[in-house]
């Protein structure tokens, strides 16, 4: 705890010295092993204004080979100008396997800040706090070695450096008044940060370091860091265990249950089709301007008609406020990241729609059935896009879910049809056909992914589409039901 | 020329909409052709404010398959925002083989606008239509398709249409302040756009589309991108020629020339080592308040030290303000883009400092020696190159360039050494040892990068390394000699 923390005794300057040559030739070394090893490493320095995170930072990375590490600095922005959810930078933010990140200042600061200063509500916190966990959880869980320094200052400390930076007019500038707050607000920070530190050190404990000395910090630093990857290489890459957490969960049909025999008449089609439009054209004015983040996601079946259907959306759309996003393979700088990296980089702005033509759902269905991660992996898959969707729903995301139904007759038509028809040839490929022979693989896994995460928050919506533009109707019409809801929802919240 | 401009008579409706659906369903197909030849394409919109720029990107994307295109609305920020280049924010946007890119507005609108608003001077606007042209015969060159069209709409159908959405609560916010300057100062912007089209229409040709009626703006958009399509299918890649402007160059010695016998001594080093950090982080502080950007270029032999001298310069740097990016072979996102694509998205924030550990000049060596390009593409390369870093002093931009030398014999010894020192050995590989057999053809190859693209705005340093520690200090003189002139030239500017 901040509120204990005793300094120890002062070392001699030259021993220390040493020290650090020796500890910065022992990491640029592990440097290697790490990258061998294909061990990401996250080195998250967070502390006081002024006691020297940057000088620090720059101590750890001065033998390092630039080609394995990066340093990040994400800004503390004011509310008003944040358009993404609160992780969002840090997870960007994570290296690739062998590589290093370190930060200047994370998670832990702009989430006691924000609450200091009552930008986010005394529940937001709580969730940053779980979604910190959770984020360090899924990281570890997924390989990744974090290492979190709190570098101590005290406030006479404090005082003294920041007086020195103001009293110089080449170093003034760096002082603004955010520090100046902070010093005023010592005591508060000093307990919220302690506060903060008890309730996120299960999966990667703090280490307190005394920042009031540059060189022992330094020194201590380098120690703690060595050790870690020392750790880490001799532990090799650790393997993540299911959780266990129950998410409150919506029942869900089998799909064989599934009554497929809905249509609808060509008139009615045109006719409903035109009003959904005009009316989700309305909404996403609406959306853009409240600020309304929304995340809709497409699965289904191959020639289940998604395209079709993300198309009859999207032309109601303006195209300067969505993008689509079609998952295919990750490429490399993306598979040896968290699997939910790419998607994390992919989110959209507040006020702006994305539509995933595949998903995140892709490690409990394609990499499940083709081997491409472990067991292990995608069962702990339901529990973290549980997680990744509880989060998005919390930072305000309208958050839809299709999976866009058909039935083998029906895939064969279509495929058939496909293949005879020169124009749609390039829409129809061998792979289609190898996943065509493993339906009911699939179909296995599909329930096992309906029943596991359609959660309250983010339920699955079963769309039969043997009649495509029966399809299409009913996905249009949870569309503008859930935009409607989340505008209204969001005026209620205002005026509370 | 817009002010010539007549509107066509009014064609029948469902005529339109006939041919709009027929020219919707080729522009599918002609999506799998693109595909098939690996061509990327651009399509780039401009138009006055309401002429229904996003309303006919809508009618574009409409029918055709979201994976293989991208619409992008690049914003005009007041200047006071911007941070990178000009041509930033359209050159990241470019693109891979294949795909392609609508753009809502471009750098026409981020011209003129700026221009009229009298943010840049008229040499800064005449520096970016050159810019433009070399951007837009750049991209040519390496293959890209262009299609440029201005939507044209009259003063008095633009005062209708601004009118009726002001009118209407819904739809009022759509309409800022900066549409309504440009509808008072119609006529301005109409020479302004005039002129820009009469000076950017070499590359690729201007069409002015009549915007009045926006369904015949659709179907002739749709004519011109399909002829476009057609056209470019037949024709196969576009290869480029070598360019012949020259720039003005200062003559640079020949490698076999230089001596590398200067050394320095241990104590010398020390004293002016630390003098010289102390000077650069002392500049750091001035570039980052005065927002000046630095671009810090290293190439040189395997071993000749290149890293060390890095580390020497960054030990200098505050880890907020500076980037190291190593440049190892391009991963397959960036080598389907032009090849300057990985480095236009790696540059500096003003303010900041970026470092290449190798740069773009792989092109002219590694990729020529190991015909990783044509000849035509390398021998292009060196006006490209001279082009991309005129462009980047223009900009306000303090660039520098290093080769650092050393000669075969310092080289054998530092391989030797590297593979007798067990923590050294990953420093080492074959393809050192494969490239140093080809030392006599690099040295050709780098005797003709110095003489041809040593630019008087941009030239070479040579480093003589064989005393490594000579080089350190040679460096950060240059560097720090350099940073001490930019400070006072923008201190200059500011005051004129």
């Amino acid at each position: 705890m901040l509120k204990d923390f005793e300094s120890k005794k002062r070392e001699d300057k030259s021993s220390l010295n040493a020290q650090i040559k020796e500890l910065q030739a022992l990491l640029l070394s592990q440097q290697q092993l790490l990258m061998r090893e294909k061990l990401p490493m996250i080195v998250l320095i967070e502390g006081w204004s002024a006691s020297g995170k940057g000088t620090l930072i720059k101590e750890l990375i001065s033998e390092l080979d630039p080609r394995f590490y990066h340093v990040e600095s994400p800004k503390v922005l004011p509310e008003a100008e944040e358009r993404y959810p609160f992780l969002y930078q840090y997870f960007k933010a994570i290296p690739v396997n062998g590589k290093v990140t370190f930060l200047d200042s994370g998670w832990m600061e702009a989430a006691v800040r924000k609450y200091l200063r009552h930008e986010i509500t005394k529940d937001e916190y709580r969730h940053r706090i779980r979604q910190v966990n959770e984020f360090e959880r899924q990281l570890r869980d997924s390989g990744y070695v974090i290492l979190k320094i709190f570098l101590h200052i005290g406030k006479q400390v404090q005082y003294e450096r920041l007086s020195q930076l103001v009293e110089d007019p080449a170093t003034e500038w760096r002082v603004d008044k955010e520090d100046l707050w902070q010093h005023k607000e010592y005591k508060r920070f000093m307990e919220a940060y302690d506060e903060f530190m008890d309730k996120t050190g299960d999966i990667a404990g703090w280490h307190i370091l005394d920042g009031s000395r540059h060189i022992t910090a330094t020194r201590d630093a380098l120690k703690l860091i060595t050790q870690r990857v020392e750790r880490a290489v001799q532990e090799g890459r650790y393997q993540g265990v299911t959780s266990e957490e129950d998410f409150p969960l919506k029942e869900m049909p089998k799909l064989a249950e599934v009554d497929l025999s809905p249509t609808i008449d060509d008139d009615e089609y045109k006719k409903e089709l035109k009003k959904l439009q005009t009316r989700i054209s309305e909404l996403h004015n609406i959306l853009y301007r409240k600020k309304i983040p929304v995340i809709l996601c497409y699965e289904g079946w191959d020639a289940a008609g998604k395209g079709g259907n993300i198309r009859r959306l999207t032309y109601a759309l303006d195209p300067r406020g969505f993008d689509v996003h079609p998952i295919a393979s990750p490429l490399p700088h993306e598979q040896s990241r968290q699997y939910l990296w790419r998607f994390w980089t992919r989110l959209p702005k507040t006020g702006h729609i994305c539509i995933f033509d595949r998903t995140w759902y892709g490690r409990v269905m394609v990499e499940r059935l083709e081997g491409f991660c472990s067991e292990n992996e995608w069962r702990r898959a339901y529990h973290e896009i549980n997680e990744f969707e509880r989060m998005l729903t919390e930072w305000g995301a309208v958050l839809l879910k299709f999976w866009i139904h058909i039935d083998q007759d029906t895939q064969l038509e279509r495929f058939t049809l496909r293949e005879n028809t020169p124009e749609k040839q390039w829409k129809i490929t061998d792979e289609d056909w190898r996943n065509r022979e493993k339906w009911s693989e699939y179909e296995i896994a599909v329930d096992e992914m309906l029943s596991k995460t359609s959660t309250k928050n983010a339920p699955w919506h079963i769309i039969e589409s043997n009649d495509k533009k029966y399809a299409r109707i009913k996905a249009l019409k949870i569309i503008v039901k859930a935009l409607e809801k989340a505008c209204d929802k969001h005026f209620q919240k205002m005026m509370e």
